[in-house]
């Protein structure tokens, strides 16, 4: 692969969030059966419903582009889900896996804002406005995704999150 | 593995922490080498710096703690230096190849966050006050980092980013 300019270096990043929005596709349903807490799994199912959304969004702008958006595998997503798997095949307690699964998905939420963070960053400096405003559709539900996985894991005034709840 | 406990939980995200600063302890060089800004360059090196903390500080909560650092191989780090390294063997210009391991690094650092996010949370819920002022230190020093490069990739009111450059 050569980067000649920015350009190059945008359909790049497109590219791997196309393939890590579907390695999440694939990855999301287990993480939802896996979780025992009713609000945490239709967290889950929820974010799998916008991902769906995010791959159509990232159709749109590369037909826009009139770019491919294959040819890329994202290893970092490959490595995350990894990890999300270890923890689905762990046993014990099950509030406490919810604990370890909740981390997993958080780190998951970060790749994403970071990707899109940078996405959007680089659609506006090339003048690629739809393209910006839906990448920016995008990184409010991941951030969103995330501030909802805090919350379910430390609770709120009314409630006890998942890691008190492990911790007793 | 078995997940019995929050404490539990808490080792795991530890262990799997320590396992992700110290393969990017023999990462962040390589990085440094290819960058071609200066201000860049120096921005990993300063990293490389204070990630040696972020071991340190690892070290000494485990020492507290009386459990063991290592055990767990970090995944999603493998992952995203793999991304690392594949964007270092590009060629191209220069400085569109500056941007994109920008967008490498914040996908790095926002694992941190996420990371170090959790592990401070947990501490504070387990009543571990002086690991949790740890993690904040190094939480702090991860979040500054990714702004420092949000700021060379965007440039600012007096001087031309990256991604400016790598558009001309």
């Amino acid at each position: 692969m050569q980067l000649q300019s920015l350009q190059d270096v945008f359909t790049h990043e497109l590219q791997d969030l196309y393939d890590a929005e579907n390695q999440l596709l694939q990855a999301l349903p287990k993480m939802a059966q896996a979780a025992s807490n009713q609000e945490l799994r239709e967290a889950f199912e929820h974010h799998l419903d916008e991902t769906r959304d995010h791959v159509q969004r990232l159709e749109e702008i590369v037909g826009q582009l009139g770019i491919s958006g294959s040819g890329e595998t994202c290893e970092a997503m490959r490595g995350l889900i990894k990890e999300g798997e270890k923890t689905i095949a762990i046993q014990g307690d099950p509030t406490a896996k919810d604990a370890a699964l909740i981390a997993a998905a958080q780190r998951v939420e970060h790749y994403e804002i970071a990707a899109y963070g940078t996405a959007r960053t680089l659609a506006g400096e090339l003048d690629h406005n739809e393209a910006q405003d839906l990448l920016d559709q995008t990184l409010d539900e991941e951030a969103n995704a995330d501030k909802l996985l805090t919350k379910i894991a430390t609770g709120g005034m009314l409630k006890t999150g998942v890691n008190e709840q492990a911790a007793r």
